[in-house]
């Protein structure tokens, strides 16, 4: 297998970035295309990231209160059909049911492509009494929505994915408690993923099917165009009604409770890769890396090879035991020139090299794969070695959030003039985004997406800036958006 | 709803095991009836059981070398058809999809009652070479087998599950494979679940279908039941021939791979309710309980409150911050005898009480779940209340698994006399566990299972006992067997 590494060069990222994505997927063995449309094989190397991300967020939203629950995976299709604007969302995108256990079925089921029905199915039996709210659970599991068109990561037929569900007494509760989590879907994108942002509303077009406001995390590819990182739902009363959950008040009287839903999916690790990846292959944040680090022993002549082996192994043990993810890249039969690459297409975040006059020194070669070259080269003293190489994979992880954001701002344009700003969005591939004045009319909307192709992506919350004119028909604008086009 | 809870009795358990069973289950809010007919819900303080569980396991299974992936919940439906004896075990139990994206599908979708043949469809891509192996993959996932008859946890059309697939160069070496995942199992459910066990081989009959071999850890249950608690499957080469998996050895010969796969289930919830609890509801090993430790305050005058209250929330951090799960059960307005009757129906494994005269001595009050009555309280110094609660908490532990390893050893019996194994195991409900010699001969087999309803459940490995007389036909048998009816 190595052997062959060498003969396929990926994809430059320059010349075709959806080339070059598919390219590092498949080459750094991420992910695999299955014989089922629309369906995809997560590999080690790319479940390992999703682990990682995972396991951090679990605990960030066990933090916020909510406990983990696991409902079925399928769902009565007419309990679909119970919130309009739900039913109308979800109903052509559903993978169906007909047949169980040699017969067919009297209903037939769908398989979920979110959960609010069949869990507001149970929230009315389980909520009573103001005493039984907030209820506040969460729920990791596959989902399915049938999509025509497959990119790894991105937009697939199932998915992984985190689907929050709250319910609280009062409007003001659960509005908080959308808030509460965007804002920690945002920090957890920024401080863990090393994914810069932007936040806001959605507009009314773009809302969840059943919302009543839906609120974003936004993010910017390298490609000019905008990928939805996650969402939080403000429900209002609408679920509740339609599933009949009322609660007593203190005042007992019947009330509907105010609800919420949340998600982030397996799309996240499409964002990493693009948004860190370079020519090279992958660059992961440490924090995601299944392997931070990877040591190369070097030497030429035999007589070296004893010494230079055993630091090597006193470095990766060293390091293991301070609690980094740590490799030991002992092959004989390959050239370290090739290691070199291998790693650096498998995005590993530091690369420490030992060679003959490094055992002489008392010091290893460190390369980051956050900086190219000679920039990204130092060295280390042995005998600090876990101490140095803990400090540095902090400055990583900073240091791509840091270069990602730094392109992220370089591509957002503000615009007055409608034609400029369909010139930069309407051009062939993502034109970046535009942060513009709208009225927030819907006609103007649709006119932005009919010459650009573009959508509003977020509209920032608590602006203060001064009313504007909207970009498309001049009129007063009380906000400015985020325009562009998306996964 | 608290206050309601003293109304509904749990049905005892030595009147209606199953109605025990499931008033245990809905009254401790571990699982609920879902709208989908076989399908359950997850709540909760259930779910917590499971992530235990599973984070437990997760990190034993990557100790022995494999790694998590993630593969389609669909399977074409002509893929499970390719290994015979696969698709005759499967095919009557499946659910099938038929529509998707609003259009009638080409080729129906399977949803994966297992996964061996795509996971096998996957290696023939990834192995080429004697260097690509062994392949060690685990997956934790849904799986869906359409089930007449629904029993919480035991007997469900979805459950959840992890299934480890490998493949070796070397028969030995998927056959060393095979066995350390079955110690390791034993290891796991004894030590982390307290769950007594016997293991062995299946009989033919009770084999994996499609594998050459399967070997089981089996548990009894207190109404003298058998449960299957996880499986290891010896595949032999059945997998690799039919979906085309072949490596070229070092001798740069094809030859085709030696397989394995391995699962437990959701199940094991329903073994460690029934193994452990009682009359008074759950008793839950502190491995697995989402509150270790339940602190009471006690008091009867208003003056007493506040120092009761202090020393409570005292004792509460102090036993957190030791990396205890503990909570403090402040509520006003319900006594603490509800309280106590509330928390050992969730099966806490340990209670703290504190009232005026514990504050004053520096004591508080322990009281053992797994011991009724005066036999499991015992006073401890508040000053060193974390140490002692923690050494308790492995005493509990121990505690539960003696008990149950002593019940379970009484209801093992030996035969001779094939009327007297009939007369126990053919009786109402379950028999206990017969050990018996048996010649091998699927006639016997039959014969038991016609005329007593109870199936092999084991063959030990390593007998090195004398040979002697089969308990149906009389011939030689070399070996004897673990008979059981089973869940």
């Amino acid at each position: 297998m190595a052997e062959k590494q060498e003969d396929r060069k990926v994809t430059p990222r320059s010349e075709d970035f959806a080339g070059w994505y598919n390219d590092v997927v498949l080459r750094a063995e991420l992910a695999d295309y299955s014989p089922v449309r629309g369906c995809i094989v997560f590999r080690p190397d790319g479940f390992a990231i999703w682990e990682a991300l995972r396991d951090e967020l679990d605990r960030r939203i066990k933090a916020t209160g909510a406990r983990n629950a696991y409902f079925p995976l399928f769902i009565p299709q007419s309990f679909l059909a119970r919130e309009a604007e739900h039913v109308a969302g979800f109903a052509p995108e559903v993978a169906v049911v007909t047949h169980g256990g040699g017969k067919e079925l009297e209903e037939p089921l769908v398989v979920r492509p979110t959960s609010e029905t069949i869990i507001n199915h149970m929230f009315a039996q389980w909520i009573k009494s103001h005493r039984d709210l907030p209820l506040m659970v969460n729920q990791w599991c596959n989902v399915v929505r049938w999509e025509m068109r497959t990119r790894i990561f991105l937009r697939t037929a199932e998915f992984l994915w985190q689907e929050g569900h709250t319910a609280h007494s009062t409007r003001a509760e659960a509005q908080a408690e959308t808030l509460r989590i965007l804002e920690l879907y945002r920090d957890f994108c920024e401080q863990f993923l090393a994914l810069p942002l932007v936040t806001g509303r959605k507009s009314a077009a773009e809302r969840f099917p059943g919302a009543d406001e839906t609120y974003t995390i936004e993010s910017l590819m390298p490609d000019g165009r905008a990928l939805q990182c996650g969402t939080s739902h403000f429900l209002g009363q609408n679920f509740a009604r339609v599933f009949g959950i009322r609660f007593l008040d203190e005042q007992n009287q019947l009330q509907y409770p105010w609800q919420t839903s949340w998600g982030v999916s397996t799309r996240l690790l499409g964002a990493i890769i693009m948004t860190h990846g370079d020519d090279q292959g992958l660059r992961l944040p440490p924090t995601v890396a299944a392997t931070q680090v990877v040591v190369v022993p070097i030497w030429r002549k035999a007589a070296e090879a004893e010494a230079v082996r055993a630091a090597a192994r006193r470095a990766h043990d060293e390091l293991r035991a301070a609690g980094i993810r740590v490799h030991l890249d002992e092959r004989d039969g390959v050239t370290p020139g090739f290691k070199f690459n291998e790693w650096e297409m498998r995005g590993v975040p530091l690369r420490v090299e030992i060679g003959p006059r490094d055992v002489a020194s008392g010091e290893a070669v460190l390369a980051r794969r956050d900086l190219a070259g000679q920039a990204g080269k130092s060295k280390a003293a042995l005998s600090a070695l876990a101490e140095h190489v803990g400090r540095m994979l902090g400055e990583i992880q900073h240091g791509l959030y840091e270069q990602a954001a730094q392109a992220m701002r370089a591509a957002i344009h503000e615009f007055d003039d409608y034609g400029a700003f369909c010139q930069r969005l309407g051009g062939e591939g993502g034109g970046g985004m535009a942060y513009v004045y709208w009225c927030g009319d819907a006609d103007c909307e649709t006119k932005i997406r009919e010459d650009t192709r573009a959508t509003c992506r977020a509209i920032p919350l608590g602006q203060k800036t001064a009313p504007g004119k909207c970009i498309v028909c001049g009129r007063p604008a009380r906000e400015q958006a985020y325009f562009a086009t998306a996964y």
